[in-house]
């Protein structure tokens, strides 16, 4: 059994972390931490575990990282980097779900977040988006766990920047998320009769997401990236979908697209790529690992429309936090996190 | 494992109880058939399932009970009662979702729903609702699944029935259900537009739900009852909530009525009691098997306040046949339904 | 032009009577004000009122008595009692729909609500629940504008009240409302996350609604009366049903039943009773002023069950506080009112 | 007043019509036809009109031509351009909300749509844009009332076209519809369980009111434009936000931006531009005529981003349709129109 820490886990993302560590067949919950709940009850933060029992603890990763096999830390950013030295990861492996880990490009980072306190030790963190840095990530010490708009948004346009198909200077990415993206911090904008039965888009030309995606797919790319991402919030709990264009350098058809994202994707477990002429919808994936894309090519305009889709809580989250995690121990990647989506939900 | 077959496997209830059976670890769909879909991939008629492969079969209960343990039936009430006979039960146990095993009073059945077809085989029906009847469960070779609203409503009233704490005369039941409740079929009041954003009474004084509850609150009394049941359609997929009102019959407390709840629920796994002055929520328990209850007691009107709530195509519906196969076959009855609520969904 | 101020302009309620002002053809706002948010241009405060410019004032109610005809007070129970004196109703007609004003045993008030600051006035202020007491409202310098909750509720049982159709001792009202009736003010159960997708109950037992419908429903009957209110939180925006039940006196039929509404309500415009089995939903009525009513007669209970539905903010306060400004002026009761219902919305 | 008749006054923007019509201080409804409903009370097909009194009428447009100043038709394309010739717009004014008569190229009307059968009539038809035909609208027979999504996304673009500030192939629209859009006409992706939670794209590179937009900004241009337009469906009501991307042809900032905006919508009622910063969302406008734009300039990539908000029912269809009856008749634009948003809603 592997014996998992949880620092943050009164949040959404946390608490889902919880949900499938609890029903992981091979982990188990040793800690779960929280600054806002310390010495409280579990069930009394979230009242659909009344039937568990856990105290939330006053957060000391030291302790942890002496009991602990693995770490999660769902924290906001700059509070991770902060944590982490290289005595804990001597100790423990680290998986942190903030976004302190994931930008290599440490002037970007403090660009768009805040001053990095561990810049030693950010070269060896491996960004952990399984389905394309799966070998990077075994025998790593810390992954930087993707965040849920770059999660969808990478996967979605991956194998075309890969195969060079697309004109790299033309990628817009319009994407829509339910509120648990937002958290569960109060505020005006996320007051139920603000929210319900409206669409807004939200930091425009700036949301942090935007340089993670820009650097990964520059890897890929072999170049620097620079794109469009425009973020929008939807009337529902949970799911992401991306709306991606981009400028085909090439007369493609539908099936030469195809063969692309099929060269990646054909042995993946949790994407699916949907049928010509079919799209994906959020709902499909709802309370799953599963990343549903259908793409079409637009001969008109020359470009090609990718709509990519996940549950941002769970693929977009906690759920590729455990794969990650199942990665890092040697264990079937799917363990723990083969739920058919449930549905209606 | 147990070889699982299921009839009318497309809607709601029957796609639940798909998804359910899939991730049990000791049991296996054989085949699963569909009036509307015959001969279709399972994954068009739910794309959430794109990742698995089903066709759906014509219907041949006789066929299927060569190859199966259990068959399931989710189909209009009335049909299930055609299919059914000796043959059949003796080759395999029946787990029917629908109506027609729910009631022993046939006059009572003729007169709320149609002819009944197997008037022989009822008086061996067991009235599945796990946590008051698993005794007689076990062992019998088919089981009437209970309804939604009536899992729910007889689950918040049993103990007080029991202990005679209530005037049988005063019960009103004021139950409230997510839009999955209706199905899957198309009318213009299940039309987005028309449901969303709105709330409403339907089949007041008039629900086929009411005289269930009343046989089964009438075999705990000791007594008929005849009590009001009134429906509210909630703009949302999943969930019941039944508020239940009843004069007590003495100057009950809150410890007293507590007592009482707690001799027949302190050991069921399913059954939750919120703490006093809680009272609890659909989204508590959505997409798990629990039934959360609280109550209060009114001193000023003398009335106890009852609040149940579970998700009506889990416990309601797919989740508690489960639990009565697990019962059946003589399996740890969570096996493969111990699910934590998936929360905020 | 009646001259309007309005003290409390930024909440739900006090927001929805600003715009029905706006639209009225014979008032005018002088005044608004708002203690949070004093000083700031309303268009920022609500973004739909980009193309209004008035600036929210610091409260001066003595000022405000010298150049408006009328006042309305969108306050905190306990505030308004305290600003309110002869002086200032001897300048201005005073329509409060905070809960002040509507109860006029001091006694009841002091226990469900807090100290009462003007018991010298009370006596002559007069309950605005036009369709009732229309005739005690003209000539009126103070009138307590009726709670949401209640206009549903007393509207919905008054006739048999009134005609003394129900035992008194039975009557139970399970209400219904869009999240709009908890207000602007942040808190957890009201984040959209927490509240989509759910139903429950609150202040079981407890909610301060109850002495306002037993005292209204009081006067009509000429005897003291105690009730079960429950209310509970649909995942929608505006809208309370109420659901109401009360064993018959006697074997009345729905013709009987009808009767008795029809002597009240015949004449009243914005009361509308639904055809025999039909019942009304909150989308019905929203963004109007009607109340829909409809019920059914349970013979194998006794009991008769009536359904009413209003826009919480619009009968359930603003448009009510309008209403009764019209009757006070005495011009016609429809003035600025008389919207159809917006639907789907 | 002026004499309105009512084609296909069922679905849900004839309804919206009916509605504003009926509160239109300065028309009159003569008649209303539908043809799935004839001779029903319009009552019994929205619960909203209890109040009102009319049956829906079998549609005879000779006779309502002689009795009406205008005949509004809300029909499925292809239908109208069959009912109207140089008789019927000799006697009467024509609005049609439809799309027979939005298109001046028939070439392309008949590649998207179908055969059309009034082309002789076609070139006096005036597109109803208000805001920016309203001169050419003056005086003309027959209005193509624009679509919604069309109008929208025409309005949020139209001075960057005129201004010749972006790249014209570089043109991307990506909107979001609530679900009155797809209307009242029952289908599975409209069922309630199905559409709720959940968002998705269709019609992608296909949907029909591309060449509408490329077609009036092509005239504002001066020169043909082809761009990508993608719809999405989104959980609520009513609403449409469209997010449009388009590469500008210098270093614009956003002063010289809004200027833009500025010589073309200063003086326009229903158009309020946002503070710099600020992006619109579609609830500031639900249950109104105005239309909201913001729009933010991205230095990184030399994109601007436009955000516009609409009620796709109002401003997209009905209150439009309206708007331009007021135009052809002379009478103040703002005539039955002004309303303010109704928030929360």
């Amino acid at each position: 059994m592997i014996k998992v820490g949880i620092i943050g886990a009164t949040g959404y993302a946390g608490q889902e972390l919880v949900r499938l560590i609890e029903q992981h067949p091979d982990a188990q919950i040793v800690t779960l931490t929280s600054q806002s709940y310390a010495g409280k009850d579990y069930s009394e933060v979230y009242s659909s575990y009344a039937h568990k029992s856990y105290v939330c603890q006053e957060e000391d990763i030291e302790k942890m990282a002496d009991i602990c096999d693995v770490i999660f830390l769902a924290l906001p950013h700059g509070v991770a980097s902060k944590k982490i030295n290289n005595d804990i990861l001597n100790k423990v492996k680290i998986i942190d779900l903030g976004a302190d880990f994931r930008l290599q490009d440490i002037d970007v980072y403090e660009k768009w977040y805040t001053t990095h306190y561990s810049k030693d030790i950010l070269p060896e963190a491996v960004y952990g988006l399984c389905e394309i840095n799966r070998d990077k990530i075994k025998g790593k010490r810390i992954v930087g766990n993707p965040g849920c708009y770059t999660t969808c948004s990478i996967l979605s346009l991956y194998p075309l920047v890969k195969e060079k198909m697309i004109d790299l200077s033309s990628i817009i990415i319009d994407a829509k998320s339910g509120a648990t993206g937002a958290g569960r911090g109060l505020s005006l904008p996320n007051h139920y009769c603000e929210l319900n039965e409206s669409v807004k888009a939200y930091k425009i030309a700036s949301h942090r997401h935007t340089p993670e995606i820009e650097e990964q797919l520059g890897y890929a790319a072999g170049e620097k990236i620079v794109l469009s991402f425009t973020p929008h919030l939807i009337p529902m709990d949970r799911g992401i979908l991306a709306t991606c264009y981009a400028t085909l350098n090439d007369n493609y058809t539908y099936d030469d697209i195809r063969r692309a994202y099929e060269i990646y994707y054909k042995d993946e477990y949790f994407i699916r790529l949907t049928k010509e002429g079919v799209f994906p919808e959020t709902k499909w994936v709802k309370g799953s690992n599963f990343v549903d894309i259908g793409f079409a090519v637009d001969e008109r305009t020359g470009r090609v429309i990718v709509i990519g889709v996940i549950d941002n809580l769970f693929k977009g989250a906690a759920g590729q936090a455990v794969q990650n995690m199942n990665i890092l121990f040697g264990i079937d990647e799917k363990t723990g996190l083969d739920y058919i989506p449930v549905f209606p939900a």
